[in-house]
């Protein structure tokens, strides 16, 4: 059984590893206070060409989003998202724990729309009663979505323009971001997110990393006490240089794009093998996620040799059905089940 | 300059790092539902000699605290801690971030005592207006304590027991426990923790792992939703296998002792080198983290080779100085040490 | 101009003040420990037909709803309410402020069915990865409903029985319960109320008291330590009495039935008198808010005289308006717009 | 059996119930906006000497204390206050259900001194780790105390300037203010209070109304977004009137001093019976709270004919009893009274 449920099945590509193991008995500081956390954030405010932002290093999606969001909003503060972003769906309620309501917005294509901040945000400016609502304060997105869409730049640049118009923060997860990134369908470069968003994470834990999440905190409003905010999430790792030199060597000679752009192309042999089939996708993605929609027959043939994600029950006994690729996925694995898709 | 200053700057035991680099390609279940996280649940509850006890993989100790006392209390519930506890102190309020009061109670060289909880608690019962008090409902103490000195079998035994006369959960802090359990003044056993707490956890960070803690918990009052409450707290890690895997090796062929065995006898050593020169010390501490009182200027003279921590300015010139030793130190950093410590 | 704004314009119902000054200079026991509330609490007992539920009082709505919910749930269960639920717009956030995901789900005719629960339920227990959502574990419904509509018997039956197939706490908002028991359009008694739900509360505030709501704890589960969690939201009153004995004469010589059967009068002639002129309503109510669709004309023409709220501005020039009435309203007022409605 | 137990065992002085009778059936806008509140604000604002404050009113002293600090501090932020103060005993926590530490320090005769918060700021600012503690944001003081102290001119001076220096808020919770403001030891004014305080409150409650305390919030850097916290702390009244209407009459015609005066002259009529017999306090207040250390057997004595507060259980069979006198105490029994301390 070979499995493509997910893009975090396997440790971390060889060359993250070989820097772990090579730098093990170093003594450093502590709680990202050692050289790798600072050479990290240097070649990460580089890369995205903003010298005066913060970087910070989580373990993991889910504790970055709570501690984000946490730092950014007042207690009356709530943040529009889409009902299917991850924040609202599969984590286990973490904002609400930390105090703030979701202002869950219906996606379009996994997506927010600047119409729909800009219509529901009048709706609230409108309101008499206003006072007794949550204030929303900022915006979450995903890019990639959750389903394996992206922003355009055209679309980036118009919910940046609504959340300056309306003071609202806007963030962006990038769980996934070096899929975005190095996808041939996208436009939006790390720089321009970094010129859009007020906050935003580059994902390791999927790219390529054992762990880890690199916050960029662009706006200087969100810097001030972040440590301290990390640290009452339980979010400092006591040798945080595990996550400096992760991502130092992310960030060194291409390799965050280098590993995602191998996820990219082997999602893409997929994507075409079932377009090839005549066989449509739940969501037209080109990124390292793909939903095709098998019959419940054609799922269960493939079953028997690979471990997929069931995304969603549909009409007439069909399935959307979730393939993810990453840096470990096996070439020859794709090409089998290539073959095994042409003979569904 | 060789660092004393505490017991996590360098990274793993070199066998640890070994089982990671050897399994980094296996395609396992996530979010702990892999076999190393099964097969190292099953040797702590061996070790504890609890079959029925449940395991979880924190990757921090603030993370695991904070998750088990939301696990536990309800929202106007509190717990006693002594003013010096961790929870008290470093952690940036995660405590009170999740709702719950810190009852401080003084410590008595570091420790909390039953008779202190008896005290204590009556006092709540018996107050006409308890019904205005946060309800205390959980006792939390460490083993070793932040100053490094150890509950006998007695004193814990004791503190059981009113925790279970008064229906107070007894969680024991063990972020150094192999420290307690390897220490040559120590008379509590794991089993003997597991048969008196209701939750703890075995210290992974500052014993030999690049991180992890391995929360036990033997009541089944507090196991069930216990993951779902991790993830609120954002601390399900994605690739949890790495945990596993840590704890898995940990667990076999006794590297805990040995690891804990190697920092205490060079903690010893550097105790009985200030001990020779008529050095006092702040706490009678046989664990790894030797607390002797300096003057300023010896303080001054060893700080030319060594960094170490300042626990405390005390009258007169004199300094609490800290000392923490681990898996890594260097027998021959000892050794120089000891010679610097004979000359002062 | 006179205002059928709201039904909390005015002070008390004249019988409720009298009590209020004629004990005016009585020493009592303070925070609910007096006479009064125990009374009260008999009286409200003994119309719900439940001798071993226990009956708080709290000084709002917004506080009655986000302390019961906050002592029903643990930190990471949800509550279900339809999107128009109170809880979930005017509230300002108080119970994700408690910790507490609202799960929202459409509402039909403004209320919830056994049918979207169900649905809803089985979707969440049947996710794979369920252990990372919000775990639901209440249902919170008002009767009547935002929209004056009211659930018949039979739909409340099955809400009951959803829930308790499910162990998911059914708790009514009866901000307005008085208009619903003396609805000619109802058929669920205070005792089937009682039966049906493990937690209610008897709106005063809007129903003839200064301010005050009876919170009516049916299930075991929920009554220990309530006094304190009110204590932790500030819910108990200094001079506790003052609910007491509202509530006292409110439960004597069926005075919460005379408030508000004359309300019912008076929004009734509103709606026969809209009826008669051929205008159509937003929802077909028999409490105490009628919501006429009028023109924006006839709007104004209505504004000159007669202050009303605006429900929702609909396409074509549309606005549904919302007229309340109370135990305050003036027939002769009711009288007067009678009339204009009839040269509209 | 006559009660000094509190100073709200009543209901309201008579003139304050007498505008609630007269007002009963005008309409006024809900939620605080009506003219009563409009009235009350300017004539707060006048007495405070302070055109540009905000004043909102609450239904007592926990939420107030709640909701204000919850509005001054972010998550990681704590408050200073004696280990006395009425939020680190019988608040139930509501301080920590809101997400903030309690940072507790001795209390010197009840209160704070200026001395002690440089000395732990000063600690705060200088430790190392401060990033991993909680960051203190706000002082918390009461005045009078819970002793029945006052602060002076002077103490209070230097804990503003203190507060200043490092960016504190100071925040006076005044339940009992108006004892303070008519004692004959007293040297602070309201003007002064406002003056050197971001926030405080003027006590209703246990002054002369049913219910209330009406907030000042000084500081601009408060002032926003105030009403939408204190609804997400149901804190927000439905017919806010009735706080509006006491409030105006509370300061209209010095009746708040008449008041508050009469309570503290019956307390010193008290006081002296019992200096005449020799008997010695727990604390020497010139408020209307009076703390005599009795035998068992005097306690037991008094016991038979009035009910007082069983303060502290002392050593050798003494008690500290708590004697409360407000507007409403009897001078008759009062006189009665005295006549039984002098045969004691």
């Amino acid at each position: 059984m070979y499995s493509f449920a997910n893009d975090y099945s396997e440790g971390a590509h060889p060359k993250i590893l070989e820097q772990i193991v090579k730098t093990n008995l170093e003594q450093t500081g502590v709680y990202f206070s050692d050289e790798y956390c600072s050479s990290a954030e240097t070649l990460i405010k580089k890369a995205c060409g903003k010298p005066k932002a913060k970087v910070h290093f989580f373990m993991g999606g889910t504790q970055a989003n709570a501690t984000i969001i946490s730092s950014a909003l007042r207690s009356f503060q709530g943040v529009y998202s889409s009902a299917l972003g991850h924040i609202n769906t599969h984590e286990a309620g973490a904002i609400e724990y930390g105090g703030h309501k979701i202002l869950t917005l219906p996606d379009e294509d996994g997506k927010l729309t600047a119409q729909q901040i800009e219509f529901s945000h009048q709706l609230y400016l409108n309101d008499p009663k206003k006072e007794h609502w949550v204030q929303p304060k900022m915006v979450y997105i995903s890019q990639p979505t959750e389903l394996g869409t992206l922003y355009s730049k055209q679309e980036l640049t118009a919910l940046a323009t609504v959340c300056r118009k309306y003071d609202l923060f806007l963030f962006l997860d990038g769980a996934r971001l070096g899929y975005a990134l190095t996808s041939p369908n996208n436009d939006v470069s790390l720089e321009d997110i970094a010129d859009l968003c007020d906050v935003f994470y580059i994902g390791g834990t999927k790219c390529g990393l054992l762990f880890g999440e690199a916050a960029v905190i662009v706006s200087p409003l969100l810097q001030a006490d972040f440590h301290t905010i990390m640290k009452q999430h339980g979010a400092v790792l006591a040798k945080g240089r595990l996550l400096g030199l992760q991502f130092e060597t992310l960030f060194t000679n291409n390799l965050y794009e280098q590993i995602c752009s191998y996820g990219i192309k082997q999602a893409l042999r997929i994507k075409n093998a079932f377009q090839a089939k005549g066989i449509s996708f739940y969501t037209n993605s080109f990124t390292n996620q793909q939903f095709p929609i098998l019959t419940n027959e054609q799922y269960h043939i493939l079953k028997q040799k690979y471990v997929m994600g069931v995304w969603e029950e549909l009409p007439n006994n069909r399935l959307a059905i979730r393939f993810c690729t990453s840096w470990a996925t096996k070439e020859s694995e794709v090409s089998a089940l290539l073959a095994d898709i042409a003979t569904l």
